[in-house]
């Protein structure tokens, strides 16, 4: 909420009870955009508000008809039986150090003002070939995860060392500072520049459902998710990131 | 209006209503620029306020007999019978992304201290040749612009996705954000770094003159235009751009 | 205490009589990390604060389990009998000019809310080759140390002109603009970039356990470092440098 | 007077009638720094000012029996008869065009804040070859100064644009807008890495004692200066440039 930041609000205020925070901001293989963006059209979750930044690309994209729109992050939210849901999605993140600290503070201060308690990250793992079906690993902020998420075949036990660069780590770091707990559910996947990683995105989809318990069939998710990646590209290609942070990969260099 | 610009009023604050404001900046083959150069000569208009920037280069200029002139943007006036107008010319315009924002944001704050609701962005479209008539391109905030447009021979129907940067792009974008709309024309020119983009400025200061009914005739432009290729080019570079945005273009390698 | 720093207290405010702030950041050969990582364990000193910042990379790294941390700076305090320590040691130390400024100035707002009259800054100076018995340097801000620094074998009189780079020349230069005083003990210490500076922090810690008195015996600071070498590695490496700042190095281009 | 800049005071702040400032920041061979040198240690100008900023190098030197410096502005005074002095001189200015902005900014407001009306910078312009007796080249903010300074030798038709880059140009452009007058001398000098710019500092010399009728032999110059040369040398760069801007140099390619 500093001045580089730009709010715009869309609609009434949403009311929410402690609402979950998901993030669907650009990474390696858009893994985390695609399953916030199949989220977003499957739950019919509602914009509520828009954030522009300084930190974003000094350009703007040509729409439909050359109508002009400005980069930005947009913010859902969905209220299902058992809990409210916020969902924030971009076109970028930025990739400077500094300004990602800026802009996932401004996430959580946004977040905060809603009085968000627990936050939910994604991302992919690069890898050299698209595994048709990956492992899903998890991180967290609090042991009291762990369980649960084991239970739905999320792992913790990934050799080497790990790095998560970007919103996807810091929105869990700087949470915590500010009283949120989180976990991250990261799955590996190609890096290959103009592929999408749907196979990430459809395991890390499937936890999510099962954790939250989301009413959208597992089978959907597999139909549905093949249709982005034959029908979707050019539309998603035109959304997405202009600086990706780097990826999030084990520094098997390091460890 | 932040503490990195610094304005310098000339003269008594004009009275102005709801002026339009045309931007004249640097950037590909300085359409924009010479467009408004032209205009601001031809129409006689009045300077009344200079900007200067930490975001400009540091450097000053040695002007006629080595008077110290440093890197500004210039604000003048001129009020038609149907209209008034606030143009904005350059010297520069920032690259960074961070700065191109701040850059943008204080010529708006500048055009709301005086009432601004309209904005026109102007500029060049790269292209590997020297077109002697180039098509104009619009892009708009608001759709009412079109039709009107549409009838002057602006198109809004270009291949490929198109990103404008720098601030022909984010005057608009921000501008709406602050309740200003507005449009851009953007034509076809050489990216050759000594050419300037004479043909595209003639094709959109012929939309200009029309769209704004201003008393200028199609004739002189041609005519006063290649003067300016002929014998302006030296004191035209001096005041040439330091730094200008990456270049408006179709991205190809996206759509 | 900027916006760009974040500080996490743990647990009470220790009370502390005019403590002497020694520092422990990345740097050349980890010198400063390794004596004040040994110097914490060894003197079992307690965590008080932990500092984040937007200065530092924008990355987490997963620990234990998969548990998200953030890089930080850690504060111990430690009493004996003689004196009070506060400990400062970190992940990383920013290797940008402004950040190593502001980086600096924070950790001494910090002190200097603490009442730190005298500072202690350790380092490396890059050597080719590893040498197993490295000389002490010592540079200052107050002539009164060179005497007793002498008596323990530091030497002041080294060729060529020196340069110290990052945190540990800041500490000391914006320190004594604050009104504290303090010097540096530098030792020279092998670049190889995966060769930890046993050798040279061995030889600082000889010289700190009889400057101050501390009741730590040299033979075990031999012993206990050689395992250091041998069983730490893949742990410290866990923990070492982002991005550290240049070396401390003579310039004898310059000199 | 902004964060980033820290001013220490040294001694009573003397009172000062109208002073002018003369500036002597590093640059093309060191031109202004010579000369502004040589006129504190002839004049005996006092110091009564440091200032250390964040946009300067993260490092300190180690000077005698390795005291620890941080680089820095000193800022001197001087008063003779006829006016009162403020002598500026830095072991860096800051290539960066923003801290380029804020820095200058910075001396002018020390400068306002002493009632300065009237600024004299000085730079080297760069040339392939050793000029014996250079020609100094005047630029200036008010025509006033032409005449008086034509009659001591200084000329104002150098062919080709010229760009003053730096403090020189921007403490004249930037302190007109704050209501001081100045004007610039400037000599050709060599521009290779470790030869000093005395030939070009000699001609500016001569032009700053006759202009201030300052009580200087010009024999006087010529002798010491070629001391500078011969003895100075590793004093003199010990204290030398970390980030010197780009040259002042005409710009034949646009002109």
């Amino acid at each position: 909420m500093t001045e580089e930041f730009i709010v715009k609000k869309i609609g009434k205020k949403p009311v929410l009870k402690k609402p979950i925070l998901i993030e669907g901001l650009p990474g390696v293989g858009n893994v985390a955009r695609i399953v916030v963006d199949y989220l977003i059209n499957k739950l019919q979750a509602k914009k509520f508000m828009e954030v522009y930044s300084y930190y974003f690309p000094n350009s703007v994209f040509l729409g439909e008809d050359h109508k002009i729109e400005m980069p930005k992050l947009e913010f859902y939210y969905y209220k299902s039986k058992k809990n409210h849901f916020i969902f924030v999605i971009g076109d970028v993140q930025p990739g400077d150090e500094y300004a990602s600290y800026a802009f996932s503070q401004e996430i959580l201060n946004i977040a905060k003002s809603f009085k968000v308690k627990e936050i939910v990250t994604l991302g992919g793992i690069t890898s050299r070939v698209d595994i048709p079906k990956p492992i899903v690993f998890g991180a967290y902020t609090d042991k009291s995860y762990i369980k649960k998420l084991k239970k739905l075949g999320v792992r913790f036990d990934r050799k080497g060392s790990i790095i998560v660069i970007g919103a996807a780590g810091l929105l869990l770091g700087l949470g915590e500072l500010k009283g949120m707990k989180g976990f991250a559910l990261l799955a590996e996947t190609t890096i290959e520049a103009n592929k999408l990683g749907t196979h990430a995105a459809k395991e890390i989809l499937k936890v999510l459902v099962n954790y939250f318990g989301l009413k959208i069939k597992t089978k959907e998710i597999d139909i549905e998710l093949k249709e982005i990646k034959k029908i979707k590209p050019r539309i998603m290609k035109k959304r997405l990131i202009k600086k990706a942070p780097k990826p999030t990969y084990p520094l098997t260099y390091i460890g």
